[in-house]
Order: C-alpha cells, then structure tokens, then sequence
C-alpha cells in the first residue's frame, strides 16, 4: 500500500531553512509572506488493510520519521 | 493565499535519504518496500486570485523551490 507522510515544524518551532526560503525568495522579488520547510516521505508499506497501515505508519512516524517534539505528521494513504 | 508545494526526487534519480529511511525502518522490524524523501514547503504569497497564485508559485519552483533537473513539484492551494 502506497501512503505519503507530511512531517513539519510545529508551530512556534524555529525553522531556520524556511526563515532561508522566504528570505531568498523576497531577494528573488517574490511577495510572500511566509514560508516552512518540512518533509514529504513516499512509503510502500505491506499490510493488509488500511487501518493497519495507518497505525504502522504512526509507529514509523514516531519512532524515525518525525521529531514528535518539535515535528507535527500527517498520513495520507493513496487509495 | 497560503499554499503546499511538494518536491520530490524524480522516478530513476537516486535518493540516498530515501534508501537511509527504507533501512532504517527496515531495521527497527518494519515491512517496507520503498521509500522515496522529498521536501515539503508552506507558503504564504500575495496574490489577487488562484491563477496568478499558482503561476507565481510555478516561478518559486523553478528558480528556487526544486531543481527541475532531478525534482518533481505538485502545487496545491488552500481554498
């Protein structure tokens, strides 16, 4: 099954790469307002249901593929 | 207007951090088949409506954002 994470920078938490992405655009003559960086992870994971590959994919967030400290995560599993 | 833009490594181009990320979670006893890791990035621009949004955006990508060599990038924007 094919799912997509979305991990971010909570807010409230520095995120000096997005701080660089805004301010380079601005420098490019871009009029934007704000920006945050964060990470998109493709997965092909084996299970045999949805649910299923949602609470592992929970489990791979949580235990390597976020910061859930600093990072919120969002799981998109393709249909 | 706020916006999600979603860089990803090509199909074909190498992904070191895709190949990290699939070992790793391979490692703590999960059964994945792939993993590809790509950049997540939330803007917030000026602009007046949806089609003059999503163009400037195209330009960020293409000057900025992604490399369009080894990227991919999807735009979405928020309603």
């Amino acid at each position: 099954m094919k799912a997509t994470v979305l991990v971010r920078p909570k807010a409230g938490i520095l995120d000096p790469q997005g701080q660089a992405v805004e301010s380079s655009l601005r420098q490019l003559g871009f009029s934007v307002d704000g920006a945050r960086v964060g990470r998109v992870v493709d997965l092909e994971v084996e299970a045999t249901d949805a649910e299923q590959a949602r609470a592992e994919i929970e489990r791979m967030c949580e235990e390597l593929l976020a910061n859930p400290l600093i990072e919120s995560y969002e799981i998109e599993l393709d249909a």
